[in-house]
């Protein structure tokens, strides 16, 4: 048994940036080996962004080791604050979700999650419920477990406060609410990333300072580089590989990547063990592999995990048809254009033209190419999807139209 | 009207300290006298402590004052924080209260208060009401009105933030809830003392944010001396004229104080007009009156105020029975002592004598005096009141027992 413990927490502590009472999180494993006891292992999801990318896989993914290992997963999803109205009117920008848009999104969410996830183990939980039954005076008394200096420490709202930017007094709630849905739930280990510490540890207190017998372990997870390899991976940079992505996307996605990004995607977004991984660096290091082949290999299982088996296959095939002829640069310019673009117009904007008449006369002498077939219809409209470009022979562009 | 639109606002800008958009007092004024219509004035009282002193009633006077011309006093117990529960179980000292206990001191207050305002003119309001239904959401909803910012430069939490004393987050919504007490009951003009500004404009600022139509007017009342004149009236510090004491006491206090701050409480809590008070004045600086018959004036005032006409030449007889005749010095050393106590031991703890057996010595030979009649029994206990001890001709001292 001892072995079995050791070998999970070298599974849990894989690719984490910080654990905090990994003691606890040990008796957890040695009480559920010796007497079969399951914990709660808890993750926060916003209830206004189900459109999940790699990035949040990373948390996902170690939920999903925990379960391997006698956890039982909390998804929580965090309705409440997004449920509030906002009677002042003054915040605009603040999107008030209906019940029902919350039970959409928790829908959208559990599509996704359980491609990772094993529902049989998960719990999806939604903080409206227990939050709302605080009321008023519930939020004062939780809101006394705090000082506002304490409050002011948290890296972000320290930054504000010295620069003057406004805290609205809300704000100082948040972290409390959040730490109070550890208390509601009795959960064992709050998983979340590095920049979330403050929060993660406030159930830690709460825990204690409503004296719940528990004290949660704090698992943090880096934030995941997105495709460049620099910024974090997310939506509004455009470097990200979504959940959703068609396995064509997925697959060329992770081909672009950095061979040192590779190997960081790797640790973080692999099911392949840490042995499994070291042995694929040393063939590339003693040139027995090539890395373009176990760049692949990692395409392919990251589709497959979100399209089934066989599909990774398929989109390495697809491809190779695209993108691996020869006279293709692997390196071209990139353009994001709009659903149902003429042609010619995205000639132009790809820089291949000077002037859609000279795009129309190009079409009309045979000389562009889209994904290497030639075009002859000039009044095209280009609907969602990423195409090569060809203009004669030795022009090229990438556009990636949404 | 104009004139008496100009005489209403001498007597409500009489005695204040400070007051925010008087223009706005005076429309509410034209608008009575043209339109009949009523508007509130509201002032807030702690439900733990109903036990006032002329301090309170300093502002209670000025409530009256609005009565005269169209004002409906909101007489507010904010009794919501008092009953909220503490589930962490930190604060013991926080004392809880029940919605009979509530009730009680608002009897309590009632029987005190309706001695000053006009019951037909006055609505008791409890924000526990409106509070409770505010709920999680709502309160925090409340809390996006306000930055952190602006919080921490009020007084009190600026001097605790700056020397590291820990302020609760929980205290931040304290001023909110105050503020919002004005929101829910639509006041149109909030009195208070000047160490209350913050949570004054606070409800300024949140009637405006709410939308209401309405933003209060302020009106800050000095906080008054003591009977020392230097510190404020306080129960703690021992220098107050209770509005409960017995006719005697009042009238006995009210005579200590010096002729200086006199003329303070004539401003603030007689019922004379500023004229009467100016025609005193000068009679005590051109000698026709002697200030100790304008003190008894004032003291009699205050005795028929909380006892009934009549009471206040009752209290001065009894007064000068006891204290006025010859011998006695108008200053003596006081000390306070717990009722029951041994009359020798209270000669010791007065230090009338050196220990208990001289002190049953000095009552066997005739030389102890209570109130200038001679005390034959040595086992004397005595009961709450204020007593004159005295041994022999020339040591005297002032008891108070409580």
């Amino acid at each position: 048994m001892e072995e079995k413990i050791k070998e999970a927490l070298a599974e849990i502590q894989r690719g984490t940036a910080e654990i905090i009472d990994i003691e606890g999180i040990e008796k957890l494993l040695k009480n559920y080996y010796e007497n079969g006891e399951n914990f709660y292992v808890k993750a926060g999801f916003d209830p206004t962004a189900p459109d999940l990318h790699l990035g949040h896989t990373v948390l996902i993914q170690k939920l999903a080791t925990f379960q391997k290992f006698g956890g039982i997963v909390q998804f929580l999803i965090g309705d409440f604050t997004a449920t509030i109205g906002d009677p002042t009117g003054k915040s605009e920008t603040r999107k008030v979700l209906s019940e029902e848009d919350v039970l959409e999104n928790a829908q959208s969410y559990k599509e996704q999650v359980f491609k990772i996830l094993d529902p049989e183990k998960t719990e999806v939980k939604f903080n409206s419920k227990w939050l709302k039954e605080l009321g008023t005076g519930g939020l004062i008394s939780l809101a006394s477990n705090l000082t506002v200096a304490r409050m002011l420490e948290r890296d972000d709202f320290a930054k504000r406060y010295a620069s003057n930017t406004p805290i609205a007094v809300s704000e100082f709630t948040y972290p409390l609410l959040q730490g109070y849905d550890s208390v509601a739930m009795g959960t064992d280990i709050e998983l979340g990333g590095t920049d979330q510490k403050f929060n993660l540890l406030m159930g830690r207190t709460l825990q204690k300072a409503y004296n719940t017998g528990k004290q949660q372990a704090v698992l943090m997870m880096p934030i995941l580089e997105g495709l460049d390899g620099v910024q974090k991976m997310s939506k509004s940079l455009g470097n990200y590989i979504g959940v959703t992505d068609n396995p064509n996307d997925m697959f060329g996605k992770t081909l672009s990547i950095s061979d040192e990004l590779m190997w960081r995607y790797y640790e973080l977004l692999s099911s392949k063990s840490l042995k499994e991984i070291e042995d694929l660096k040393t063939g590339v290091e003693n040139g027995s592999l090539h890395p373009k082949k176990v760049k692949e290999e990692l395409a392919m299982e990251i589709v497959e995990r979100f399209h089934g088996e066989g599909q990774g296959e398929i989109a390495k095939a697809e491809f190779e048809k695209i993108f691996a002829k020869k006279d293709i640069p692997t390196d071209m310019p990139e353009y994001e254009m709009t659903a149902g673009i003429w042609l010619c117009q995205a000639l132009v904007d790809a820089k291949l033209v000077n002037s859609t008449s000279q795009a129309r006369r190009d079409v009309k002498a045979n000389a562009v190419s889209i994904n290497q077939e030639k075009v002859t219809d000039e009044k095209l409209n280009l609907e969602v999807g990423e195409y090569i470009l060809q203009k004669g022979k030795k022009s090229f562009a990438k556009i990636i139209i949404k």
